[in-house]
């Protein structure tokens, strides 16, 4: 056997590197891949991940296991329209392109392959994404119906989109996220790059849009848990300043549940 | 015991007539309530239906056996916004409203009461239903997200609104819908009174909505298939025509898939 390749971490034979974009709902998914099975058991009925899955449609494929690299872990439930994955690929007669149908026909229908394309050597979809978009959508002031609440939180109460995106600015720059960090998050630095926050509204569903370099572990759903609190409460843009300060994820509110999230694009 | 209440159809003792407005997801259940299993096994898991699963609440909440009348039934996968039943309930000192929450509690996620009220003693949920109103979604020219498609059908191509509608108004008013209705309707008339007809878009999703005094089985679904066909074959509405003074079923088009189907509300 002639290896073409190049090696990769896991001692793989590495070929033509494919990045995928990669949309699915996160209702019936135990996350992207959750710490502790990380490397086993990955696409089992019991803790069926996206990774997993993917990784056992691509190991189908190529006859071999094929590791896949994804741009970052989401949480169980967590939705997402554009997660973005690359993998390195030994098959050779095949265009790109064709990995996107022959993907579909062996994954489930809550996850789907969106597009498929080859890139250079050195892509690595963690390390090179340049920001990640994240979108949570509330369904306000009425109850959310039942083909709705899979994806969507609902408040009963509608909140001021000028009070929160008053607060919502204040988020804006580099931060350091401890405040809205899970405590258990492995990351070395809890400094983040926020490069926008904005609230709007869409018919009778509020959305917030935040985009960073990169995201803490919970980090999205516990601003938007702690910016609904701050904004029921009537607390003030320096109450809000000082829980930014006090670098306490004890400080701030619940994390709002991961129906309404979702991964909305990563950015190379 | 005082029996202060009227005597119903099925020998139960009826008190104050209930009126509920319910909405479901219709994904996970076997449709409203299948004929074959009609009366028996209602709400278990291998046969799931809305109506078991409300009629189970029910009992719950009465301590026996309480019937439930629905304005229709719905096919396994169909959804509903706007489903109406009512049932007599001998509990005497509740405000009607509260009906909603003590059901809910009850009901699974997948199924929600939107609202109840007190109605006359006559009231009758299906007999009295002056129309039924359907909406058929399709997202078009892109592929329908993992969230999407257990409420949409996904359409690759651009369907021409002006020839759907030219179609679609030919249907308006009272007609045989032979042509449009599964053979196995057990209707003694095949005669339904049309009073609109629509394709209209929102955004990338078409939507075609119905309203009539009653549709045969499967006939939204038939009429969604055969229009599509006849849009995308370019067939001249002389040809719809024809086809609907055939009174023909194996002529239509094939049902389109049951997930994109809502009854959006029935009307009294």
């Amino acid at each position: 056997m002639t290896n073409t390749g190049e090696q990769t971490g896991d001692g793989g034979i590495a070929g033509r590197n494919i990045k995928l974009v990669i949309a699915y709902d996160g209702t019936d998914f135990s996350g992207w891949q959750t710490q502790a099975e990380a490397g086993r058991e990955r696409g089992s009925a019991a803790h069926r991940t996206v990774q997993g899955c993917v990784e056992a449609a691509l190991a189908t494929l190529h006859k071999h296991p094929v590791r896949l690299t994804g741009s970052g872990r989401t949480d169980a439930g967590v939705h997402a329209v554009g997660q973005t994955a690359n993998f390195y690929t030994d098959i050779r007669r095949m265009d790109a392109e064709r990995f996107v149908p022959a993907l579909n026909s062996l994954l489930p229908q809550d996850l789907r392959v969106l597009s498929a394309e080859e890139t250079h050597r050195g892509f690595h979809a963690r390390f090179d994404a340049k920001a990640r978009v994240y979108r949570y959508f509330i369904i306000v002031g009425r109850r959310a119906l039942p083909h709705e609440t899979r994806s969507a939180l609902q408040l009963w109460r509608t909140p001021s989109l000028m009070r929160l995106n008053a607060l919502a600015r204040l988020l804006r720059g580099e931060l350091d996220c401890s405040s809205f960090a899970s405590p258990k998050d492995p990351s070395m630095s809890r400094h983040r790059y926020i490069f926008n926050t904005v609230f709007y509204m869409e018919r009778d569903t509020l959305i917030f849009e935040i985009s960073a370099n990169a995201f803490l572990w919970k980090m999205v759903r516990t601003l938007v848990g702690t910016l609904l609190l701050y904004e029921e409460k009537g607390l003030s843009l320096d109450d809000f300043r000082a829980l930014i300060a006090a670098k306490d994820r004890a400080k701030a509110g619940p994390a709002a549940p991961p129906q309404g999230l979702f991964l909305w694009k990563v950015e190379y």
